[in-house]
């Protein structure tokens, strides 16, 4: 019973699929599930911009204003291209799905492995930030972050195997608690600046080593990548049009809301966050030595230096906010536990990816997706030494190019609208919807070419290389599944064919009950010749042939001699010689099995059977029969149970 | 090929049975095979007493005259115990057939477990003693020891994984090279002391930090301690007397012969070697900062300082003498692959140990017992960081539990002989070996008590745990298989019983090729019932209940509703209902599989069918019937190569 207990106290009971119904999520709950992602983003986008302009110095810290107001114009594009997606494909509407019907397979292909790509970058990226939170408020733990994030995706993995909707009520409280912390801090800031105080981050004071002087070219190129760095606030903003069938009716409707309320609350605590930084002069660097720090020195957040600075003395709220956002970047992480196993479950069930990832597990979550981005993720966690400034630099190219391609199809879909000729209303609609997801195509296309341009040689090649990689995988695993399905095709018209004859060999070793019931049953199958066939090792032969005459049996035997000692391999060539004899007959290979009931009484059994029955498998024209004879420690009462699924029935 | 291929490159080419013949050794083969232990261990025999006796400082070292007097009379008596078992046991008289025959069951296990224990250490000791000679000539590569120790275990394994013949050619010149400079070496030194030159070791000038003083009962217990350190000389005397039937006839005599030879080479090198070691005032001790050195100071075996001194400038000799100590003490290990895998497959005919470990390989050795032994001394060695010291403490124990027991046993074995009244030449010849067995008998077991007080604080005791364990697992694996035997024993009057009806259920998941080439042949078997079986797993069913039609088919479908999205349980649920239904029936599950060439092709297929086929076997009244359809990447001009065993025939 253990694994099976294990099980259900990890992944919970499973459920009925009548009870898919109950999943079904309302707003207040599909915001936190599909939204904690590009919400928890605004926690690192404006520390990402100030790192890479503090390379110019202190001076070029204003840019920071420029790169922002960019980047919430282009959040509120996407959103409003997003939207349109939501009503267009109630059954939802990923980059894949979308590409896939409007531009074809490899757009699709492409969209897909920039997707998988992201998945698993959203959820290391996310897991590690959160971290940095905790790091900020707790320094001792600033050597063990690789630990502490691989820690947080695994129990990750175990909520999400255990379903969506629990998920939802674990994630709301801490995607609330986050933006409900961040408004408080902007209110009492808010307050303490307008009534005159200057508040100052403690990192205000430290100079900034300046990298070099940027002017022309070499300005705007940092300015663009500073941008280019912030854009980590858009990830995660295709999720919602995802999961439209996840929403409770009607679906398009409550996504688009929820899309909307998203945006809302990005661009205003983005806004707010990024303001405040540049009030308070944060000062961040990717080494703590250009601010003059020791080497290694455990450097705070951005936010947390906010947060500090903003709450003074009373340290709770410094606290709350620290853990509001470890707590919902480390659930942020979980936009990508829903997405992956999705995704994953539509290439295979388009035959782009293995079969397995296309079933179900007991719980109504596609548990291999889930298990495979977790192990992904902390490869990657592992591999990158829970580095944020490392792992963002191959972040934001995957989404990009899932942005462009879905748009450019949205583009498509309302062209092929058109083409129907719709009535006036309906096409003032679509003629609006068609200019906003152009703009989004055109205005995601030209960022994903500035970042290409910018983060190329900062670690972004990596991914350059991952999506092909992926996109040839994914193809090949198609090439492999068509090529079975045609060697397996068959007509209508095609019937079973009975093999003209059947003939019959029974392993034996010895005369036992094993023996005798594997004898007994190859009879039943009333086969065209029957023989018992052996391998004779040294002296076993003829102690054989005595049994064989006393138990009078009526099945002739074949003793093969084996000058190797080697049992498998004469078997296989006789059966081979066999079969090949009678082309049109089957020969079947009945092999008589000790089955034990403990793990360790296996080694303690020959393990021919396995090598050989391994090795018939491949031998044209030949059937492999196992006859289990259970041993006493193999019986039912005993093992029945441990053996049994996890389902009531059985 | 591949994988075959690479074996006949490490492994040579299989062996016919006929050929056994051809591997029986001549002495001058046999004497460097079964003898490299015993004449190895002088070059580091030496060494241990001194290290004892350094404890007590530069005053005691005298002491090692009588440790080694006790040790040569203690080889004496063991030689002459041994060559009379080599008469009495033609057939192979190992410690453990021995005390099988004439002291019980108990007795044996007690031997064989003794034994097991000390061939991994034979291996463990002897390969990084050769090592510590190979830095004391290369002192370079003092810190690569267990690297070295682990590649030269995997060296032998492979020599004897290719046969016991070849290993003979390959160790007859280390060994007799060896025995050869140390007799250069003892000439040169004689002529030099003769000529009244005064040798001195480099270590001779070095004072000893006295660890302690020792006087009375201590000084008694440390010459005891140096004593039993000392007797690692006589470990593996009893690997001829295990081998006998390896030897050329006449077996017996050729055996005690080479026994003999052993004995004097070895008795005179131990002599000289200590002799030289006393008169150069060799200083040798575990740490070196005992000898005033820094820390961590490669320090030279006393064998390398004996040789350096003796040859003075003349390095030429000096890396000879280091070579060959190495070599043969690297092959010293062999004589524990050629005996462990021979006790284990005498262990495993007697039901003690997995049938694995009976069957030969394709070469005329037991492969499973070479790699079995390799793999616990590299487990060992790595443990042990490869220091000598520490592995000889645990060495010795072993080795005189077995002596003692195996002369026991052949004084029972004596006393047997003449209660059978022979004639009076023969009496006496009796009466002398059983007195010469007697006083065997005594000497070995009182120096077990020795080894046991002396050594068991410095790590003897992981000894003491590991024999009772390896007794315990033994006697288990025996319980075992007399429990399974009785289980499947038959009377010879039982006959075949054949079920009464027989019920088969062909797997589907839709209708193509392998189902319908299933179908075909479950129709073949003539079944009392045909049933084709399947899970609904999403609206599969529907199309399958269409394809049906469409094909005809006039097998009724029994479509399983699977509420979990579970395919096994409910498969293997109906399956067990069936056969519950009608308990004299078999049922037959008829699954058909696809396979597939390569091994990244595998997991492209669902994987229930694997997991279905293992819990079928454990449901009573059961048959598994696997209808393999080979795609093309399995065909057999493909694969049947690749899966084809080293016989020319297949």
């Amino acid at each position: 019973m253990r694994r099976f207990n294990a099980k259900q106290v990890l992944v919970g009971r499973p459920l009925d699929t009548s009870r898919l119904g109950e999943t079904l999520l309302p707003k207040r709950l599909a915001l936190p599930i599909f939204c904690s992602d590009p919400l928890s983003s605004v926690a690192y986008a404006t520390e990402e911009i100030l790192l890479v302009l503090a390379l110019g110095g202190v001076t070029l810290l204003h840019l920071a204003w420029y790169a922002a107001a960019a980047i919430v114009f282009l959040l509120v594009v996407v959103v409003a291209s997003y939207r349109q997606t939501c009503y267009a494909y109630p059954g939802g509407g990923g980059a894949y799905v979308v590409s896939a019907e409007n531009l074809g397979a490899t757009a699709a292909l492409t969209a897909a492995s920039a997707l998988l790509v992201d998945y698993v970058l959203t959820v290391a990226v996310s897991v590690v930030s959160g971290v940095a939170a905790i790091t900020s408020a707790v320094p001792s733990l600033h050597d063990h972050q690789v630990a502490l994030s691989v820690g947080f995706v695994t129990v990750l993995t175990l909520l999400n195997l255990r379903g969506v909707r629990e998920s939802g009520r674990i994630f709301a409280i801490p995607t609330y608690g986050f933006v409900a912390v961040i408004y408080v801090m902007f209110l009492i800031a808010g307050i303490r600046l307008a009534t005159g105080t200057t508040i100052r981050a403690e990192s205000a004071q430290l100079p900034i080593h300046q990298a070099g002087t940027y002017t022309g070219i070499a300005l705007v190129l940092l300015a663009m990548r500073a941008f280019a760095s912030g854009c980590t606030a858009l990830t995660g903003v295709e999720a919602i049009s995802n999961g439209v069938p996840a929403f409770q009716k009607p679906k398009s409707r409550n996504a688009a809301a929820t899309l909307a309320a998203m945006g809302i609350l990005s661009v205003t605590m983005f806004v707010g966050i990024t303001t405040l930084a540049l009030v308070y002069k944060v000062h961040v660097t990717a080494d703590p030595t250009e601010l003059g720090l020791p080497p290694g020195t455990a450097t705070s957040t951005a936010l947390a230096q906010i947060a500090r600075a903003t709450f003074g003395h009373v340290d709770v709220l410094f606290y709350l906010v620290q853990a509001f956002t470890a707590g919902v970047l480390v659930l942020a992480a979980n936009t990508a536990f829903n997405g992956f196993p999705m995704l994953a479950s539509i290439l295979a069930r388009d035959r782009y990816a293995p079969r397995q990832l296309y079933n179900r597990g007991d719980r109504l979550v596609y548990s291999n997706g889930v298990v495979l981005l977790a192990l992904a993720a902390i490869a990657l966690i592992i591999a990158f030494d829970a580095e944020l400034t490392r792992l963002i630099q191959l972040y934001i190219i995957g989404v990009f190019v899932s942005f462009t391609l879905s748009q450019a199809g949205m583009v498509r879909h309302w062209r092929k609208e058109l083409s129907t000729g719709p009535a006036a209303p309906r096409r003032r609609k679509i003629h609006r919807s068609l200019a906003i997801n152009a703009i989004g195509a055109a205005l995601t296309g030209l960022v994903l070419v500035i970042v290409l341009i910018t983060k190329f040689t900062h670690g972004a090649w990596l991914v350059i290389i991952a999506m092909p990689v992926l996109f040839l995988g994914m193809k090949g695993v198609r090439r492999h599944y068509e090529q079975v399905a045609r060697q397996v095709a068959v007509s209508s018209t095609e019937r079973p064919r009975k093999p003209a004859r059947h003939h019959v060999l029974v392993l034996v070793a010895s005369v036992h009950a094993p023996t005798l019931k594997a004898i007994g049953f190859a009879q039943a199958l009333r086969p065209s010749t029957l023989t018992a066939l052996t391998v004779a090792a040294d002296e076993d032969a003829e102690r054989l042939r005595q049994q064989w005459s006393e138990h009078a049996l009526d099945v002739p035997l074949k003793i093969l001699h084996s000058p190797y000692r080697e049992v498998v391999g004469p078997l296989i060539a006789y059966v081979q010689e066999r079969a090949a004899a009678d082309p049109d007959a089957m020969v079947s290979v009945v092999i008589p099995e000790y089955i034990v009931g403990h793990w360790w009484e296996q080694p303690l059994h020959n393990q021919n059977a396995l090598r050989l029955k391994a090795r018939l498998l491949f031998t044209p024209g030949v059937a492999v029969i196992d006859v289990p004879y259970l041993l006493q420690s193999a019986r039912p009462q005993e093992t029945a149970a441990a053996r049994t699924p996890s389902g009531p029935d059985t």
